[in-house]
């Protein structure tokens, strides 16, 4: 049952009201790929340069994640972002960007990425996306990111690339901008007409939606009394959701709606230290301990009204 | 089970991008004693003018609530209320308020009213809300609504007030402002600290927040592809949640949560026309399938995750 992600691995610089960090590890790939190995064996496909490094290899290893389709370009240097939080620590401001090796990345995928039953593509360019899906024919539940940027700059060669996944996971924001529509039930209906069976839109401190034809499901967010570092959510969240679904023999709308609830999850935690640190020291009892936290949180009996016989 | 409401009965003007209202009921007194009608008998205490007129007493009539308690002022005007809401629904703008017979109002319980086992005291003046509370010596539970307006010009004794009640039910942007505390979940923590059993936040679009000493339930809203008109959409909340308590005989976690579903489920009916218009013809039947779709909307099963041996 293995999961195939296609992403950025980074180096990332972080500031936040908390702290900051010049280098660390970072990039979509990554923090998919740590995420969801806690449920399933995962292959990442990416590129880095000469200066990542044995501490960076070291996560990958040991956390299991298949790295043969992360090729090295030996005279380049690693993708770099560096960006600051303030204290809405819901909104990164990027200070420098620095594509590097990622600027011509071209994934190559072995046969063995190829045949995953669950693929996973992360913000890259829709094109690439589309390409990586296709030469993915075994794949039988594909999800996509994308951003902002690809959205307002070649949103029709986006739109070509949603209409070959099943299962888009995006922000608010980013679905508002791909349909025109500021109504979120609306904007999500818009995006499964185009053909998906899921749509999952990320909402921050507010959770997370799962729309499908039929149905609706809604994920609050862990209660935390304060976010250490944001980066990195987003993926985290798409590793526990598309791990969990790949440990699981049939995807449904039962195993979404606890893969949502894994994603959560595993969100919560990143969130509570820099970079991958506090989900690379991740043990499955934590795991467990919170998908609970997050079933009492939202639990509640159904027992229908009926009015008594009024007195008056 | 009697439930006692005090606060405003008025006359609201409205606009919004749907159309607009010169002159309908409105007031938190009425929106929360309408709601509550549907789970137990209400007695609301206000007072209106003479122009408040018999299709106005019909909507309390045809719900049976109790209106021996709103003061007649034969010769005033009923408050009015006018607003306008934009596209961003979440937002309601003033644009005229003539308090008339409000400005003085003076809240007279009878007996029945001060002998009722729930209280709800809607936003008024802090101090009035202690006096009432006060007099009601045999209110099992007691809760209040306040507003920004109260809390930037009368902390103290807004906080004097918060003190001898059981639950507060507010927004998010009040809960802040009335502790200084940017992070909602420390905010509702420093509210239970004033000695409170429950705190009950309201999120507009993003549900509603039951605090409690011990644990943290959240409930979404239910998805509406439009909002017709928001207002009294807090007070109806409240009117559902209230209601339902009075009709139970153990106010506890589990009744408290299943108080915040109906409190939402009638919020839900609430902005779907203008005024009390959708809540006025309301059925059971409606209210328990709207129950349902709550339950439907947040339920998955609880399995722990468990790890397959790694075939790699």
């Amino acid at each position: 049952m293995s999961l195939t992600v296609v992403g950025s691995v980074a180096f990332d610089a972080l500031e936040t009201p908390f702290g900051k960090r010049d280098k660390i590890l970072g990039g979509a790939g990554t923090h998919f790929s740590l995420s969801a190995s806690f449920f399933t064996d995962v292959r990442a496909v990416g590129v880095v340069g000469g200066d990542f490094g044995e501490e960076e290899w070291a996560v990958f290893k040991r956390h299991n994640i298949n790295t043969d389709d992360v090729e090295v370009v030996a005279d380049g240097k690693t993708f770099f972002w560096k960006g600051r939080y303030d204290y809405d620590m819901n909104t990164a401001h990027t200070l420098d960007t620095q594509l590097n090796v990622f600027e011509t990345f071209d994934p190559k995928l072995s046969d063995e990425s190829k045949n995953s039953r669950i693929l996973f593509l992360a913000n890259i360019l829709p094109m690439l996306q589309k390409q990586v899906r296709e030469q993915c024919e075994k794949a039988e539940f594909v999800a996509m990111d994308t951003m902002n940027f690809w959205i307002s700059s070649m949103k029709d060669a986006l739109i070509e690339t949603v209409k070959v996944v099943d299962c888009i996971i995006i922000n608010d924001a980013e679905a508002r901008q791909l349909t025109d529509e500021p109504n979120i039930h609306k904007a999500a209906k818009a995006i499964l007409d185009l053909g998906l069976k899921a749509v999952v839109i990320k909402r921050g401190e507010y959770g997370a939606t799962l729309f499908t034809k039929d149905s609706y499901f809604v994920v609050p967010a862990y209660p935390l009394e304060s976010v250490f570092d944001p980066t990195g959510a987003g993926d985290t969240f798409a590793g526990g959701f598309m791990g969990y679904l790949a440990s699981q023999k049939e995807i449904n709308e039962e195993t979404m709606r606890r893969a949502m609830i894994y994603g959560s999850v595993m969100a919560s935690f990143n969130v509570e230290e820099f970079g991958t640190e506090r989900v690379d020291r991740l043990t499955q009892t934590e795991i467990n301990e919170r998908f609970a936290a997050f079933k009492k949180m939202t639990h509640f009996d159904e027992i229908p009204f009926e009015r008594a016989a009024s007195a008056s």
